[in-house]
This record gives C-alpha cells, sequence and structure tokens, in this order.
C-alpha cells in the first residue's frame, strides 16, 4: 500500500477480526466474520486484519474467505494477515490473503527485553535476524508488509530503532509501534515516536503505525499522540474490543478526528453514518455488550437520545453536544414494518440495511419476519438487523432446538422438557426440574445431548424498548476446558436462552475438535499465542 | 479543606452520586446512595459529591443522610453538595451538608458565550455578579468552597480567568475546571490551565481541580494532561458513569497513577483493594454493565482472570500484565458459604464484604441466604454482595411481589397469573397471555396494578458462573412520561424480573409525585437542570 497523496490522511486499521477476536469468550465463524468485514469496507476503513491463519484451519479460512469477497467500494480494504517471524506463518499468511485485491502480511516480534528473556527465550542477535528473514520472506510473496516490533513501550529505544531500520532496508512498507501490554502515556508515547524518527532515517518513507491497548484507559489518546507525532496509521477495534482492555475504539478515534478536524488538521477516509450500524453488529456478532455510557456508541452517548426531555433546555443543541447523532447513524431508524409486509418491502428495508438478500436467504428471512411481525405490532430496522445477524448463527453441523415446554411458579420447582435434532438428525428429548427456568432448559439440553456443559454466563438485552421487544440472548458454557459461545434472539427469552445454549454447545464442540488437532499436531492452540 | 502537605498529592473527588446519579435510567434511593458512600470511604476517596439538594426533597434527603453518616476512615471523606449561583440553591446545599465532619459547597456558572447566551440568556458582567455573590454567599456558611466556570473549555481563557479571580477573592478553595461537553483533547487542555495559572495569581494558593466528560473517549487522559499541569484535585465517577459519556473513571485515574507512581510522581490516598467491590456495587445499584473490555474493571481486564489457559506462555506475568489482579482486590471472592452453614458465620462473611449486619437487617439477609443456599450448593461473597444490595432496594412503600405461575412453550403462547400486594397491604391479581413469559408477567403485574406502565429496557446478567447461577435483573420503564428502573435478583430470571419491575413501576410511581410537586412550585424538574 503507498502512502496516501495527503500527508494528513490518516489510515484506519481495523483489527476487530484479529485481535478483537481473540477476546476470551468470542467466537465468530467464517460467514459472521464475512458480514463484519463487508461492513467495515462500507465503513470505509483502509485496511482490515481478517486474523492469524496459522493458529487454526477455521481462521484461515474465515481470512481466505474475506480475501476473496467482492467489497462495494470502489477501491476494496486492504485485506492483512498476522503472522509470527517462522516460515509457516508467513506461508500461511501469503496463502490465506493472495487472493485479495490489495492483500498485506503483517509480521511481528517483540524488542523489549523482558518478552525477549521471557516469552522468546533468545537475544536480541537472533531477534535481528528473524525480523530480517520474515520480512525478505514476506516480500518475496508481495508488495505490501507490515512490521511491528511487540511490546516496544517497554523496549529499549535503540533497539527498537535498529530492529525497525532492519524491517525498513528488507522493504516493510508499514512500521507499527505497538504498546501490547497498555503500559504507556500519551507525551511518553509521542516521545517515542519522536526518538524513532530520529534514529530511524527510512521511517520518514514508510507508513508509520500506532497499535495502542487501553489497560490503564489511554488507547484513545496514546494512538492520538502518535498521531500527532506523525503516525498515519491506526490499529483500532470497533467497540475498543481486544486483548484484556481492548484496543483503541475505532469509533472514539473516528470521532475525534472528526470533530476535532478544524484545530487537529488530520482526517481519515470514513463513512462515519455507518459507525453505529457496525457498533451494534460487533456487539450482537460478538456477545460484548456496550455500555450506556461508552463514548460515541453508547445508549446515552448523545444527550437527545437518552430520553431526557430538555427541551426547555436545549434552547440551541450544540450547548450541550458537540456531535450531532445523525453523524454517527443513529437516526437511521426509520424503517417500520408491519405483519401485512411483504417479501419485496422486506428486501428493500433489508437493502436499505446494507443486506442484499435474494433466493433461499430471503426465504429465510422472511419466514422469521413474519413469525416476529405476528407477536409485534411493528418490526423496526433494530428487529431486523437481530434476526438477519441471528440467521448468520446457524452453525453448519450442530444441534438445533425444536421445541420446549416450561413450567414456572413460585410455588413449586420449574420443570422443562426439550427437544433438540442432533446434528445427523435424529431428535433428541430430554427434561430437567431446576432451579429457575433458565437453569431447568439448560439442563434439560444437556439431558438431551448428553454432553456436560457447564454455563460461565449468561445475558439478556432487550433489542429496543417496548414490551414486546426482542430479546438478544448471550451464552458461555464450556464443555471439558474449551469455552463456546452463543447468541439467539427471540421475542421469549426462554426461546432465544435456549437457541444461544444449543449454539454455545455446538461451538465448544467444533472447537474442541480444533483444540485435538492442533495437540496432536503439536503447534499452540491459538488463543494461547501472544500477539501485538 | 486544607491543600495536602504534600505537593505531589492528588485528592479524589467523586461524582458517583451526583453527575453519576443524573444518568437516565438511574434512581437510587437514599439508602442506596449511603451504601455507595460508605464503600467509597473505605475506598479512600478524599471528597464525595452527594448530590445536588435544589432539585429534589429525595435528592436533599439523601446528601444529608451521606452527611451525617459514620465513616470507618479515621479522617472521614469531605462531603459536598452542588448549587447553582442561586441563593437557594447554596441555602439547599448547605443545609443538606451541614453537619458533615468536612462539609463544602460545590457552585458553578458557565463563562462561555454559547452557554451564557443561549441557555442563561444573560451577560458576561451578570455572570461574575453571579459568581461573586454565590461564592460570597457560601463562605458566610463553611470554609470550603469549590467554584466552576462550566463549559470553560470552550470559553474566551481571559474571561474564565477573569471568573475564577473573583470566586477566589470571594475565598474559594478550590477552583474546577470542567470540560463540560467533552470537547478538549489532552494538550489543548494542560495549555489552558497553563493560561490560567498565567493569568490568576490567586491559584496557585487554592486546589486547582479537573472535571473531565468522555464524549471523544479523551476524560482519564485529559483528567491526566491536567494533573500534570499542576491540577491536584480531579474530579471522576465509578466505572465512568455520568451525563452523556459519562465522567473520567474514577478506578482508570487511580490505577494509572498507581502503576507509574514512578516515572509521574503523583500519587493518591485510594486502597486499591476495594476498586473492583465498589465498581460492582455501583454496577449493580445503578443497573449500568460493565463491558468485558471495560479498563481495571471489565471481566477481562486481566489476563489471567479471563478463563484462557496460558500457563505455557506466562513464564513471567509481566510479560503480559502491568497491573496484578489482587491490588484492584479481584481475588476478594473466597468466602464460601454452604446450606448448613449458620447465622453467625454469615454475619463473618458479610463483616469481611464491608456490610455490617446485626437485628433484623441480618434476620431478613438470613432468610434469604437460606432460600438461596437450598437452590445453589455453594453461596459465595459474589452471591452474597448481590442478596445484600438487593435486600437495599426494597422499596418504602410500594407494589410487591408475592407469587407467579407461567407456563411457556414454543408450541402456544405462554401465560402468567401473578399476586401483588398493593401498598395498602391488598392482595390484587392479574393474568396475561404475551409474545413472551417474560412479557406475560410485564403485562400480568400491569393488569394486577391498573397502571399502564411500558418497559423501555430489560437486562439480565448472571451474578457468577455456574447452571445454578443467580440472575441479576434490571429493568426500566416509564409510567406517563416519567421513568423508573428497578433490579431484582434470584436463581429464577423470571422472578427476578419480576421483582425488578414491580420496583422500577413503584419508583415511576414515586417519581411522578415528585414531578408533580416541581411542576406545582413552578421549578424545573432535577433531570433538565445543566451541570458541568
Amino acid at each position: 500500500m503507498t502512502k496516501p497523496d495527503d500527508p494528513n490522511r490518516v489510515l484506519i486499521f481495523d483489527t476487530t477480526l484479529r485481535d478483537g477476536e481473540q477476546s476470551p469468550g468470542i467466537s465468530l465463524n467464517s460467514q459472521e466474520k464475512l458480514e463484519i468485514a463487508q461492513q467495515l469496507a462500507r465503513l470505509g476503513v483502509d485496511v482490515i486484519e481478517a486474523g492469524f491463519p496459522i493458529t487454526s484451519p477455521g481462521d484461515f479460512e474465515a481470512v481466505q474467505a474475506i480475501a476473496r469477497a467482492d467489497f462495494a467500494p470502489a477501491l476494496p480494504p486492504v485485506v492483512a494477515a498476522l503472522a509470527r517471524t517462522h516460515v509457516a506463518d508467513i506461508d500461511a499468511a501469503f496463502n490465506a490473503v493472495k487472493d485479495a485485491a490489495r492483500p498485506r502480511i503483517h509480521t511481528f516480534i517483540s524488542t523489549s527485553d523482558i518478552h525477549i528473556v521471557h516469552q522468546l527465550q533468545t537475544t536480541r542477535e537472533d531477534v535481528k535476524g528473524q525480523a530480517r528473514a520474515a520480512v525478505a520472506h514476506a516480500k518475496q510473496y508481495l508488495e505490501d508488509v507490515e512490521f511491528s516490533p511487540m511490546d516496544a513501550t517497554r523496549a529499549e529505544l535503540e533497539f527498537t530503532a535498529e530492529v525497525c531500520q532492519i524491517a525498513i532496508d528488507e522493504g516493510a512498507t508499514t512500521i507499527n509501534i505497538p504498546d501490547t501490554v497498555g503500559y504507556t502515556m500519551p507525551n511518553e508515547f509521542a516521545e517515542l515516536l519522536r526518538g524513532l524518527y530520529a534514529l530511524v532515517p527510512g521511517l520518514r518513507e514508510v507508513v508509520l503505525s500506532v497499535h495502542c491497548h487501553d489497560d490503564l484507559g489511554l488507547a484513545v489518546a496514546n494512538s492520538f499522540a502518535g498521531l500527532q507525532a506523525g503516525a498515519r496509521q491506526v490499529e483500532c477495534a470497533v467497540n475498543g474490543i481486544g486483548e484484556r482492555a481492548g484496543n483503541a475504539a475505532l469509533e472514539e478515534i473516528i470521532m475525534l478526528l472528526h470533530t476535532r478536524q478544524a484545530d487537529v488538521g488530520l482526517f481519515t477516509g470514513a463513512v462515519t453514518r455507518e459507525i453505529a450500524r457496525t457498533s451494534r453488529m460487533v456487539s450482537r456478532l460478538t456477545g460484548y455488550p456496550i455500555a450506556p455510557n461508552k463514548a460515541v456508541v453508547g445508549r446515552n452517548a448523545f444527550a437527545h437520545e437518552s430520553g431526557i426531555h430538555q427541551d426547555g433546555v436545549l434552547k440551541e443543541r450544540t450547548t450541550y453536544e458537540i456531535m450531532d447523532a445523525t453523524t454517527v447513524g443513529l437516526d437511521a431508524n426509520s424503517i417500520v414494518l408491519g405483519k401485512h409486509s411483504g417479501r419485496h418491502a422486506l428486501q428493500q428495508a433489508l437493502a436499505e440495511l446494507g443486506f442484499e438478500l435474494s433466493g433461499q436467504g430471503l426465504v429465510t428471512a422472511f419466514r422469521r419476519f413474519k413469525e416476529i411481525a405476528d407477536k409485534k405490532k411493528q418490526v423496526t430496522a433494530m428487529d431486523l438487523e437481530a434476526l438477519v445477524t441471528d440467521e448468520l448463527r446457524q452453525e453448519l453441523a450442530g444441534y438445533a432446538l425444536e421445541w420446549f415446554d416450561v413450567e414456572a411458579s413460585t410455588r413449586r420447582p420449574p420443570h422443562a422438557t426439550v427437544g433438540l435434532s442432533s446434528p445427523a438428525g435424529e431428535e433428541l428429548v430430554g427434561s430437567f426440574t431446576g432451579d429457575g427456568p433458565v437453569d431447568a432448559i439448560f439442563h434439560a439440553i444437556n439431558a438431551a445431548t448428553g454432553v456436560d456443559a457447564r454455563l460461565r454466563e449468561f445475558r439478556v438485552d432487550a433489542v429496543t424498548g417496548g414490551q414486546d421487544a426482542l430479546g438478544e440472548t448471550s451464552v458461555v458454557l464450556e464443555v471439558g476446558g474449551v469455552t463456546g459461545s452463543g447468541q439467539g434472539v427471540s421475542t421469549d427469552i426462554l426461546e432465544a436462552g435456549a437457541r444461544a445454549y444449543v449454539r454455545a454447545l455446538s461451538s465448544a464442540i467444533r472447537r474442541q475438535g480444533i483444540q485435538a488437532e492442533a495437540d496432536a499436531a503439536g503447534v499452540a492452540a491459538p488463543e494461547a499465542v501472544p500477539t501485538p
């Protein structure tokens, strides 16, 4: 990727599908990842880091599917894949991204002594050799190569500079400085970058990037300080997800630069109106909730969305608002369908939301829509989003919920009976008397499948307000030490919970297979590989 | 309050109960506020902003209860009350805090032209006069007076300086600079403070404070830049709650200063081990969830808490962690009681958690404990916290849930019957066939009470992992334009949901009364008063 012509243009590098997806309890399938990638392209991000292909066949396939996708924008996003400095990592990364219009390999190795000694258990000389060989090997495959000196904020400046110079000498086109453990502070980080500019002459010829973690609540501020010090790529994730406290929140970076552009002078290529929808999609598919007070995308972020009647106070909108809710797309909720709406109206409404459905996909969506419309007077854009993303969740070869009966009362223990279909298509029935109706259903599912799954987390959110709102349920469970997560949507939270549980159980069983393969092959499990 | 002797000592001013409590959907009763204040004292905050007494009798009473409380620390926290520059506001603030060991009045008026013109509809001269009169009036009552030039980050520096000088001349002991709309950036904010130091000679004799909002994700970074520029009080809220995107997160400020103390040199008086418990209590009582990737207090904030088995990777803890989970009190979850545990064991366990219960309070807690212990094999510290805070929620004179029956199935619409007791003690029964079991119960409660409440939000979280986890439910509803919120805890989420709904309904009805009183008195409703 060449540097943008305008020196004030900031590149948005989204790592939701790589660093974000490494968060505990998140397990997206290929179809879900592809849907998020399409939405990121609509949002106008410059680079999508699609995954870490060496870590599992599933990750490889998802990166490949994204590399092969047709993206709507005229200039499709760069599709990047992560790789350690090992030859096998770089080969896997290249094979996964090679079909993209604009492929990138992102390779990394730590330059801090604490990582070199304790984690890599090697020497600085070896690190230099590995960095050189990795960039050279990647350059044999393609032009666009990014290099990250991992844990740079705790490393000796001179050594990091030396390694960056080596990467640039071998042809790296982007140098990314990660604050891997979320330790730095704005002024300190800016000083580090200025130090690198002074020590690495070639740094001005490539794109300098920043990748900050939020352990001390400074990810956005550190990234911003990095941009002010000369960086022109910022690595971030939707809703700030990522390892531990996560990455810099993409929506905050974009809206900070947008809102203060007149003073700061930097700008991105982002379509800000797609922010709210992107945030909802990622929250829904990952099962990670957004706090009401989350900047930009929280329910209360905009005063006039909060339900407080301040008409008498807000004589002038800008008195208490520096951003307009329409700028981030929060007004795009005007679509309303009813039980008499036809298939064409549904198709049009979905297209407005960015979902192009036809054929069997549309038939299924229309069936779900009719079920819901029979129960709800009005089906809104938010409901449609929830339904369509719910359809994406269907496991290819897992268990499926067929029916259930529950009796609950304060006067006797609740009893549940469930009917499932197995991956092979047999009907399975189980029942249980539990401590609560949800407990009873979940145990009944265990009884039906014969799998001893243990619940780790359970959460329900209403999609929209109103007594007849859709309930969106999130389950994380564990089967023999392997976790699985699932979500479900219904006007009935017991049904939504049961669907989520069955999906989480199917996902855990699938991941057990992946883990077993990894163990057999003697490679580390995906989640145990440290990354920038 | 005098300035601390050590010039590097930073004062923590907590506004959870004032700015935080103004968030939509939060309505804490006096007992809940008092419990949070006691926990803030254990956490070692220096100042508790307890409320805005003029805005409602309920707020006045809560501030008064906190002012009169016995706090465990040898040096009890300052108890502050907010007041506009009006005489009535300052009188109410003084009357509410006057019994505190260390009372403070915090008065404010905007210095930005956009606020002066559009919101105050007055002139700069009038603002100067109001600031002068307000501080002088407050000083007649007490020594410790804080003044805030609201919206200072969008005001002309010279005018803000002039108003601050007036406040200092009249005896203000703390000058607080608010970024009311969350607009500023770290370097810009530091420059503003340096400008004030240059223009206001008396500023070095008082405590300079900062109050930052998180609209652009920079609240912590801006506060930190303010401290580096010389401020020594930081206004913040637990979990970063507050108007719109909220205030700087207290836990991030404390842990940032703690983790980087060797480099920055600033320190607080906070007892970091109380952070996790404080965060859980505030989340539970406000019904505001914490994102898993929230810095310091999110479920994933600490790598080794995340459930990922990285034993092979974490050869040295500091390789990937800059903070230890024990530092913020995340290990304090070792208490486990069972169904055979007696009243004394419960009392001891509660005391370890900071709850001193005896008499009727202990009897009630023991009854609830036994109910839960019959259903769960193990009752953990987290469960006990949830139960005890649930008891705090009992409305004084509201409806109460007595019993319910629900039948739910995928094969026919769910049906619910509920029994309630009215505030007057009569038994009320209602039933309904709904779209889901929760919908059916909520409508049945409407039928029983004859109140047409409309659900706005519904959320369920599991308190701990495990199939038999306690479910914690949060409901926001609306009755005739007035919102009410309620939470409920049970192993049965339908029961927890019904309790939360009944409490929210009682709260909305109580608030309708307050609103009607305010309307009759011709004063603005509490939520419509703009604050820093």
